[in-house]
């Protein structure tokens, strides 16, 4: 049932150019890689306008950059992505098959297993189960650390070079001239989006876990010892999940029962959520996951924000306390002071971070899952996206081509061009025009239609109760401009 | 006089946090690679939101897709760029020495040298004007087409893939799905940004030759058999450099003078003129270069859009007819069919291909550059930016921060944010305040003075001229909103 839905949804996506497997003509095209196409990019642009939005221009504090994908190796040196950023891989010596040691006992005991166990745990579990090659039944190879970023070489000299795992490194290789230039206190943030890779064992289908994706990450400098005032969110009720409950606390209270250990983690996993609602996924599936044993190797604390979908609770934002770790070892390796003054309290320190690691491509397909409806009674499926979060804003429609009906509706689609984003449609029956718009999730379908020719009203039709208004063509714009972002 | 301005324009980059070195603090850095800062995000977003108003939103038929930039090997044997993207490279067998072999025999015998000569042709200059190596004066090694291409291995299985050299090649991997899923009809484009990637042997200081760099690239499918109208740009100047003459003249003209191949590409010409003027380039120094001999190797007619700057004419954007040699290579390595009906002539086609492909890092330099100006009379520095390019379109002054200025300025502040890119500032003198926003070229600045305590008027004033109007503090929206895009 839950199955049949993403797959319905992946079928729509495919045939309305949401997103296709990248380079999916070619033989040796690989897994993990998807292109977004027109309505993608729509979607995909509006959720990043938002968070830009919430995050940078309602909030006072927080910067953005744009630094580049391709990094040198020092930089992870420093960040321990060298060392640390592995999978568990176990191989096959005859056939040459390979997987996710972890994965692989998974499959035979039907248990989660966890991807963070010493190496000669994984061998003791495949000796334990008997586990052999599912190729050719060989035993398997001891199980070794496979580094999951991409290698590239740079230079007549082939410097050795890696894509970003994470597009957070930039943000601390270049803290101090960031710091210096941009004249900003304690606690301050700097956002990036943009695209990390992952040269993933075993990428899952569709858009849940890719080799190249986007993420829009914040990074939070503050000083541990002086924390903020929370106000504004203070009433805010967040949906914690501690060992395997749930458990609805306000923010003020979470932090004075220290669940979270500061106000700081407690506003912006409040901004965080308030983000996630404003975007469209619903209030009752979406949840804070505390997590304890599975942390990254650089986090204190760490909350992962998931939200339930047709293939479980999926994690849409990592949100770390990463403490002074990040900094202390970007000055080791480079040489350079990260020191910065606290003006507050007019000492030296090495910030402590707490970032939000947001995954753009796992928040697409979780809006599709959660907005996604079949009304059955209309023949029709739609997605109930948000106003400002849907691809096309306004979709305009003359009811038939002839009796001046096209050239109005052109010239209504003109004007409307200007302030949102309109699309334009004359082929095929007005319902089935209708129902093309609800598969792409467009709220309002403009008709102009035979009384339009006398009056110059026009109908708007809303797309989830499918009712029409009739408005003068004039109030078209009116009408429309409080459901924009 | 000119590199001495350039060192300038860098020297603010760098202390207003517009872009710096990649990795800068690391000993490890590679050339050839920039950040962008918080204001150099902005004024990036800005030129691309621009790009995408004239070429996608007041345009009707070209849309936009994203795809990955990781591509596998066959997609680069369909484009040839596996066998001909490649510079001449020549090296010492001694000292390791290695560099660019017609940059080499630049330097010796001070004139242009092709670097599109077969490889024989510099090894016989190499011989003829005695260059030895630079470093250790050893004989020089024969010289080696070096790719220029980023590789990388996905998997456990280390499949060969490439980082794109141009994101066009996503546009044409995908043609058939994206033709068919969106109902488009010919001529029609299909539009992109995103990072591309070069291994430069020897890149460029600053944002002229990058080894990542954003490129905003529209692809035109076309039927070559059916020329387009082109009213509406008909009478456009455009200026044209041939064969080192300048000529302006009217695209009719220029079409019918067999200047310009055909209609099409004479519309798109001076679509991106129109584009880059309202960007802010001045008139008097642009110019489409005709490109005969130093042509793409998939180029059948070649424009490349050119500015003057203080490193010389510099290459914005290349204009090239690519004709079907794209669409039929992918069709051939990929085993899919690439054809599709023109529905005006019902006939099956290969569509060819007219592209605009724009580098949007050197058209950030190309505006610092040309809008950059000394005011020695009033002892400041400034970029003259269009307003809707400025990084920052208002900043928001209290005069002094006691007798409630600074409660008012912020009220005024986070009004305007709500509309305008914006920034408050309440420290220092106010005329070190308006030489800051001058240095990043914010247009306009709104002063909270002490008249505005009794009356609630405030200055706005404006940068190129630096004349203050008095208005009304409920007028300032309304006073400024003409200016946005």
């Amino acid at each position: 049932m839950e199955e049949e839905k993403i797959e319905k949804i992946m079928e729509i996506a495919l045939k309305r150019a949401f997103f296709w497997p990248t380079a999916e003509f070619y033989s040796d095209r690989q897994a993990g890689f998807y292109d977004y196409g027109p309505y993608g990019v729509m979607l995909k642009n509006n959720i990043i306008n938002l968070w830009r939005k919430i995050f940078l221009s309602e909030e006072e504090n927080i910067i953005e950059i744009d630094g580049s994908q391709i990094l040198p190796e020092s930089v992870f040196i420093a960040s321990g992505h060298l060392q640390h950023f592995t999978d568990p891989l176990v191989g096959c010596p005859r056939c040459n098959f390979k997987a996710r040691a972890d994965k692989l006992i998974e499959e035979k005991v039907k248990k989660q297993i966890s991807e963070k166990l010493p190496l000669s745990e994984y061998d003791k579990l495949i000796q334990k189960y008997k586990i052999k090659c599912p190729k050719c039944g060989s035993s398997l190879k001891k199980t070794e650390n496979w580094n999951m970023m991409l290698r590239t070489e740079i230079g007549v000299d082939f410097k050795k070079c890696y894509l970003r795992p994470e597009t957070c490194q930039s943000i601390f290789a270049s803290f101090p001239r960031i710091y210096r230039t941009m004249r900003v206190k304690l606690p301050f943030g700097i956002a990036q989006v943009g695209k990390s890779f992952r040269n993933e064992v075993s990428p899952r289908q569709g858009l849940v876990r890719l080799r190249e994706f986007t993420q829009a990450e914040i990074e939070i400098f503050f000083n541990p010892e002086r924390d903020i005032c929370m106000e504004k969110v203070k009433e805010e009720i967040l949906p914690l999940y501690i060992e395997n409950k749930i458990l609805k606390i306000k923010c003020g209270e979470a932090v004075k029962k220290k669940i979270i250990s500061c106000n700081l983690i407690a506003y912006y996993l409040a901004l965080l959520k308030n983000f996630s609602i404003k975007a469209g996924l619903p209030e009752e599936k979406i949840r804070f996951r505390y997590v304890d044993k599975e942390k990254p190797f650089y986090a204190k604390e760490t909350w992962d924000f998931e939200c339930l979908t047709s293939l479980g609770w999926l994690e849409l934002c990592a949100c770390n306390h990463r403490g002074d770790y990040d900094l202390i070892r970007h000055q080791k390796v480079s040489g350079k002071s990260f020191e910065i003054v606290d003006e507050t309290t007019n000492k030296k320190i090495i910030p402590n971070i707490f970032e939000l690691s947001l995954g753009i491509d796992r928040l697409v397909l979780a809006l599709l899952d959660t907005n996604y409806k079949e009304d059955a009674q209309n023949e029709r499926v739609l997605f109930t996206f948000k106003p400002y979060i849907a691809p096309i804003f306004v979709a305009v429609f003359p009811l038939v081509k002839k009796g001046g009906m096209s050239e109005i509706a052109k010239q209504i689609y003109h004007e409307l061009k200007k302030d949102f984003s309109c699309f334009y449609d004359d082929s095929g029956s007005i319902g089935r025009r209708y129902r093309r718009q609800d598969e792409i999730g467009t709220p309002f379908c403009i008709t102009i239609d035979s009384q339009t020719l006398q009056d110059n009203t026009v109908t708007i039709r809303e797309r989830d109760s499918m009712q029409q208004i009739r408005v003068s063509k004039e109030k078209i714009k009116e009408e429309l401009k409080d459901y924009k972002l």
